[in-house]
């Protein structure tokens, strides 16, 4: 029996849209199949305090049943992307706690990036001006990064005494640009301009900061109007093959294109291929 | 007792040549030690098909104990390298598989990058023009690649409403350009230009149209001419120590280095500089 | 209870001061909380013996109990990083040992990668001139890279018949690199410019030669004044990660982290802060 692309469905467990959803502590808007999260204190160039990582967290997973987002940009208000922990609501209440009060909080900011990871949204950082601490760290979780030139980005753990250890840096970030320029960048704590981030392969492009935002929701706009359960399985393997051997990721990726190409997306492409058509997807 | 170099040796095992083969979905030939295939179908910018899919994977299966075959040249005719599957001769028919029949094909693609890794050959593949979905697999499979500026290679996938996860992409990818390029390119499908290739280290280098093939094969006869038995070694331990630890990886190369001590390559080398000579190398 | 920050401690092991160590195969000098180390045969480029090898590796060691000693400069005399394993007295040796002797020799070669990996201080190398064989290997063993544009590093066991697979190459140089021009220097062993070095990652930045090995040690000095305990779980977590998956990286360095947040350090800083000065570190 040949393979039969399968209606439209009913997926199994708990599916909750998200458009219309509202955030406490940084600004969500859904528009189309497009998630824009912005963080959302301009003033103090948009810190992160114990509640927006914890709402973070749990959105990030609450994206991972929503079906109708498709992607997601994520930036910050007033020409900064995020000045990262904030030293009187962060800093101040860490050096006050014990151990076990110590690691629930590396943990749960540790939380936000595996649920960045394991959203099966592709995550597009629009990063302008400061980009800093926790905020690099957000950049780096995402799935591609569009900068400015003007942006610094600086993983300045080292500045309060901590390590660059922070949220999967040591793992992510050499991955990113290299194992030398890594270490400098975590051993430093210096700032990172937006061309030398490009150059390197931290920024996927630079673009003006008038044009940053709509770049980065045109891209997030063009994946999510393309086969997007597809893209769901790309970031699921890029994450998955992270450390297997290159014959192991072979075979599960000859599994996972497997899948795929069961899925009606798959079908629609040829068939709009032979009608000379443009392919229409529509993320099954 | 000290270590004595051995003689001229009948190896164990099938040991074929390859030199007057004959392949039958695209050219094959041997020069000297260095082989070249050439994909050839230039009218269609030089498709796969299910047969050259599984005679490439025999052949380069084959290589492995073909020892007169000491490099390989990869590269198509007329001015492409490769357009990938053919949609009429490969994407039509698997719309038309059940699942076992589905993953016999990602299987069997697969195979062909497995056998391109595990072939103890170093592969050049020369790039230009089209270098598409597979064929930008093929090229990626390959130990280094030479391209021209006007080359345009395209991890396409998910414009046939596909994943990026293709024939190893999402573990190979990331580690020669950088997960965030990865990403990129796996995600959109788009272009990839020959000047960009080269500078984040997906081609070695650029070459004229004209003389691409001539570098290649330069290139190839230069490593052919070399120990080739420890170049074996080299190939076999940077596909080895992938997903190694660094104390491990640090292991395997202590014993897979004295096994190189133990031949004769690493004796010539060292009579020849005592004698203010250029070492002759033959590969045992 | 809340954490408490520790006072002045007599940390448990055997901490033997650095400082006042005289080495007999190459120069070790301590000033303030930075040590140099300086090959030192220049009139043949500061080749490597048996017996350097050997000091070196015990060096490294010995550095790893050393708590007087926060960053090290490696470098050589005279213009020249190092040129590798001497002809005359180590692969000319090499030739007339067994197989238990070449596995002793690599797996000494390797021990000292191990030890330069394992020591908690950041270790700087500052590159000039000719930099090749295992010299390129302790190059790529240290966290940083300073060179000169006129400085030649060459991966060039090839050759001497011998694999690209030494002390750890194969591993490593990938992850600075990536995949494709790592493959190139091993195989081909050519010679790496200084600008193609840094535009590669290998050299984190390019010096004028008779500034270098000050900027080597303002850097090392720098890193000596900062959160030094932090700067050691830096180092170790880039290296504890090389190959666990994302999740699992992000665990450890939750724990890494919540550590380095129990350490006076941090709480130095914070209190700084507060008070609009500048930290003083005391790498407890």
């Amino acid at each position: 029996m040949r393979y039969l692309p399968g209606q439209a469905h009913q997926l199994p467990g708990n599916r909750a849209p998200m458009a219309g959803h509202t955030a406490s502590h940084f600004r969500f808007e859904v528009e189309g199949a497009v998630a824009t999260l912005t963080l959302n204190r301009p003033e103090r160039k948009n810190p992160l305090t114990f509640e927006s990582y914890a709402e973070l967290r749990d959105l990030f997973r609450a994206l991972a049943q929503a079906d109708d987002v498709k992607a997601v940009v994520l930036t910050g208000a007033g020409e900064n992307f995020c000045s990262g922990g904030d030293v009187h609501d962060i800093i101040g209440p860490l050096t006050r706690l014990d151990m076990p009060g110590l690691l629930a909080f590396t943990r749960m900011t540790g939380d936000l990036v595996k649920a960045m990871r394991a959203c099966p949204q592709p995550i597009i950082a629009a990063i302008d001006g400061i980009c800093a601490g926790a905020g690099a760290i957000l950049a780096l979780s995402s799935d591609m990064r569009l900068g400015t030139a003007r942006s610094k980005t600086a993983f300045l753990f080292t500045r309060v005494g901590l390590a660059g250890c922070d949220m999967g840096a040591c793992a992510i970030l050499p991955r990113l640009i290299g194992q030398g320029r890594a270490s400098e960048l975590l051993f430093t704590g210096r700032s990172l301009g937006g061309a030398e981030a490009e150059r390197w392969g931290f920024f996927n492009s630079v673009s003006e900061p008038d044009s940053l935002l709509a770049e980065a929701r045109a891209l997030a706009g063009a994946l999510a109007a393309g086969p997007t359960f597809a893209h769901g399985m790309t970031k699921k393997m890029l994450q998955q093959e992270w450390n297997m051997g290159v014959d192991e990721a072979i075979e599960a990726e000859a599994q996972a294109q497997a899948i795929c190409m069961a899925t009606n997306d798959f079908h629609r492409a040829y068939h709009a291929f032979v009608a000379k058509q443009k392919p229409v997807f529509e993320g099954d």
